[in-house]
């Protein structure tokens, strides 16, 4: 099975993967932004792929919802992985914290460093790469007094020193990642194909879906009191932009049940009859 | 009057400070990050200020929502600006596009530009500084063949070349930046302030609240039925982590309408009964 992963090595996404397929034989293919991880299941480069949808104190991955929403119709969410971050501050070569002239990592690490970087590296200029493995990538060919966040798999892979470890804000930092394949794909990510058990539950189901834009006051309410009524709980809610100007949103959506549970199944009926679209990106085991 | 603006000199902020505050005298200072433009008016070290809190392509501003929500209980919005977006790909010299190594902005500048850089400058490192403006600093600073993507203002105010212009991936870019002022200051922002004249409606409140964590299903439907019920379209919604793990939401809703319309207050009377924390964060006349 070959299994995609936003990458390059030493990201957070392959440890991710790393933890929850042990055991299982795979070929695991790193994929420069969580854009082309989507695209390349998409056009069947992959049969799987593993990537951020969110993390406990950033938010949402803007790139991810998008390229789930808006470039593809058959790439569905198939499971999910929950997974601690611990930041490292990781550098060349050992050197003391007010020696740091840049500090550079993925934008959502740097903002979940925010207070260590003010207090700890005030004089420090703050730079983002792609990814926190790609920022210390670039801080051990980068000659200067540069020091990156990123994990200790990118540390040992690009022969860098820890500086220091845990340097997160907030001790409650926690990825949510996603195991995407194609429609029509068994539910469940590489270890429980790997098993051939059913995946137990419980499962929950991840939906899209936005109006023509000029809807009565009330409208939102009503689409998610669809779920409401029939006592289906949800666990999160999103809005995107539509990309078509301020005040025109897509809604993410993540149920509790499956798709095809009565009353699931009715939620999503009643939703249909009040959107302009509405896309079912997957029906899940839950973390 | 001194006003704050998310800084250095040439960041969109300071365009849509420029463009809102024609013919009114103002002592403007830059500062580094959103966070430190709205804790200057938390401690009173400017009297308003500018930040981005919306963008039509990228959605929330994050940094400005939480520090909103989580910093400080007395920094309220005032007013709004809607500002359109036309980034250039700006270099220190004229380079043709297959020669640029890196290309540097604010993260949200390059996601807006993503299938621009995608396609057009393929081989290229994508890195992310603090701000457009800080992005155009850099490049203007840098030996190698670096572009940045950012704004006229900030090509002129650092002696760079517009390499091209309006490279944004859709048309339809414009941000929503909000004028901030310690709590009881006259709503509108600085131009209103400065005519002496009420501001002109309609106006728009700005709210956040949070639940304890552990709610029913339909908790958040009822809390916004609250408006729904009474007339009160909600122009937005937006949920960002509360920091405390994942599952734990804020939520952030913009409602037509004054803090003290009886409809209004009505609603966030039955919100309040509803919710762990609810704070009002100004009401103001709508851009």
């Amino acid at each position: 099975m070959r299994a995609g992963y936003f990458g390059p090595e030493g990201t957070y996404t392959q440890e991710a993967l790393l933890t929850d397929t042990v055991g299982v034989e795979l070929d695991a293919v790193p994929l420069p932004t969580t854009y082309d991880t989507v695209m390349a299941v998409h056009d069947g480069l992959v049969d799987t792929a593993l990537v951020p949808i969110e993390n406990s104190l950033e938010g949402s991955v803007n790139a991810t919802l998008d390229a789930l929403a808006m470039e593809t119709d058959d790439v569905m969410i198939v499971g999910e992985v929950v997974q601690p971050i611990r930041h490292c501050l990781i550098a060349r070569t050992s050197l003391e914290l007010t020696e740091i002239e840049t500090v550079v990592s993925h934008p959502q690490a740097n903002a979940q460093c925010a207070r260590f970087i003010r207090t700890r590296l005030p004089a420090a200029r703050v730079l983002a790469g792609a990814s926190t493995a790609d920022a210390v990538r670039l801080v051990a060919d980068h000659d200067g007094p540069w020091a990156a966040l990123g994990n200790r798999l990118a540390a040992e892979r690009y022969g860098c020193q820890i500086l220091l470890s845990g340097v997160e804000d907030v001790a409650d930092n926690e990825t949510r990642f996603v195991w995407l394949a194609r429609a029509g794909a068994v539910p469940g990510g590489p270890r429980v194909v790997a098993s051939g058990a059913p995946p137990l539950g419980p499962w929950k189901t991840a939906i899209v879906f936005w109006g023509v834009g000029s809807e009565a006051p009330g409208w939102l309410v009503a689409c998610l009191s669809e779920f409401a009524e029939r006592g289906v709980n949800l666990t999160r809610i999103e809005s995107r932009p539509r990309k078509q100007g301020l005040g025109r949103y897509m809604f993410f959506v993540d149920t509790e049940g499956r798709e095809d549970d009565a009353a699931v199944a009715a939620g999503l009926e009643g939703l249909r009859g009040r959107v302009e679209r509405l896309k079912v990106l997957g029906s899940y085991p839950a973390a």
